[in-house]
């Protein structure tokens, strides 16, 4: 099998600007998944894995796990151990690589009227917090995600936080927030809109039936002011304590909690 | 006034030095607060701030802020913008920074047994999940927050994440979480093991009582077979999607809000 050893090998910089940049990502329509675990979850999510890189310890070490990746994708290839440092965004890199090519697995908005429990994301600027959310929309069985001018999920932390949620969450990347919410709304969606503020609606009291919208904002600002006035109603977690608010990731991980409660485990 | 203008004056090295040194920050028993909302934060909490350093451009932008502060430091000085490069840990410094002196705002076994109802955190080792956690806890109104084996609350990025909600929230950190759990349910406090294992009991079904604590585990490994074994019972979040389990701050949470659940907004 081929070995590249150089970090300067056209292949290896390519891989390097799809992590790096966001326009490359979306230009090539390709994106890298790092360590074994979420190269494992894009192959088990039958994403289309272009090419496998990986370094001699890590194959030694995950043997089999490699053997199927390397079966799996188009092609593989070794890597030196200074092209790992050069390719990973992380401290304790595991060795393994994988150019994936972008799924579309989305969800329309006829699939939303059509029932389920949903979580939209307006202008989430921390790859952490976009992936930790749809890991445990995930975990807490939401029937899928919206973003709307939200960083790129694709980005290697983005990723890493998901765990691999991103492959398997139905999402929808919307690009006009306003004229989506509209519609719902005049299919009889409520789209709740999640805000600190002690006069809006408490959480406990909703029931949250199919099909439900609730809507998170930007870490800083909260949700526009354009949306907010067109959600069908202003939802709030009730705070006892003196912090300004729950980080955005908290505030949405209880109010998919709260969603979810009626319907889990049953 | 005074201004420092080298990276290598004493002062710098120490403010530095107590952003990398954990070791030094428990020695020196000082920590240091970056960015003006923590530093009015911590005057707020009444925590012994020895010095202020600001910039000339914090200055002017927040000059009503930065005089309360030099008001209420020991000391101040001004820096030059090469000296905030060098102590800054984010990539948009304020241009304000405290030296400041940890405060002991601790909670006895004593307390717990008294009632309320109390986080208790098993070797998180991520900083932004520590502060994460105290902020939520904070803002959903727990008693308390116990902490064993975790990465040190008073590091620049836990700080961060905590906003404030250190200097606010009553922490315990523990040095024997055995003893203490022993203690504890000798004297009737429900200690409750969250794992994420679908045989543990719905934390739905529980009633979390006063005096009840709730153990959050490693982000890795959970909690340690040795303190899994003497809680009260085994707790867990039903999960409904593929993610193996909600992240630990993401678990925490749910679990803090369902503890609170019924005692919020009476």
């Amino acid at each position: 099998m081929k070995k590249i050893t150089s970090p300067t090998n056209p292949a290896v910089k390519r891989m390097s600007l799809l992590n790096s940049s966001k326009a490359a990502r979306y230009e090539q329509r390709r994106f890298v998944t790092e360590g074994l675990r979420l190269c494992c979850d894009a192959m088990l999510s039958h994403v289309h894995i272009e090419k496998i890189y990986f370094t001699s310890a890590a194959y030694d070490k995950h043997t089999d796990e490699i053997k199927k990746l390397i079966a799996y994708a188009d092609s593989a290839c070794e890597i030196s151990d200074t092209v790992q440092s050069r390719l990973s965004e992380t401290k304790t890199p595991q060795g393994v690589f994988g150019l994936c090519e972008m799924k579309t697995q989305g969800i329309t908005s006829a699939d939303i009227i059509g029932g389920g429990r949903y979580i939209a994301l307006e202008g989430i600027q921390d790859p952490s917090n976009l992936g930790a959310i749809a890991r445990t929309a995930e975990a807490l069985g939401l029937d899928g995600m919206i973003t709307f001018g939200c960083c790129d999920m694709y980005s290697p932390k983005a990723l890493r936080a998901s765990m691999g949620a991103f492959f398997r969450l139905p999402i929808m990347v919307s690009d006009d927030i306003l004229s989506l919410t509209q519609n719902l709304k005049a299919n009889s969606v409520n789209v709740f809109a999640c805000v600190p503020d002690r006069d809006a609606r408490d959480i406990r009291e909703l029931s949250f039936v199919s099909a439900s919208v609730a809507v998170v904002g930007n870490e800083g600002n909260g949700i526009s002011e354009g949306l907010k006035n067109i959600c069908s109603m202003n939802v709030t977690v009730p705070m006892a304590g003196r912090a300004e608010s729950l980080n955005a990731s908290h505030a949405a991980t209880v109010i998919m909690w709260e969603m979810m409660r009626q319907q889990n485990g049953k």
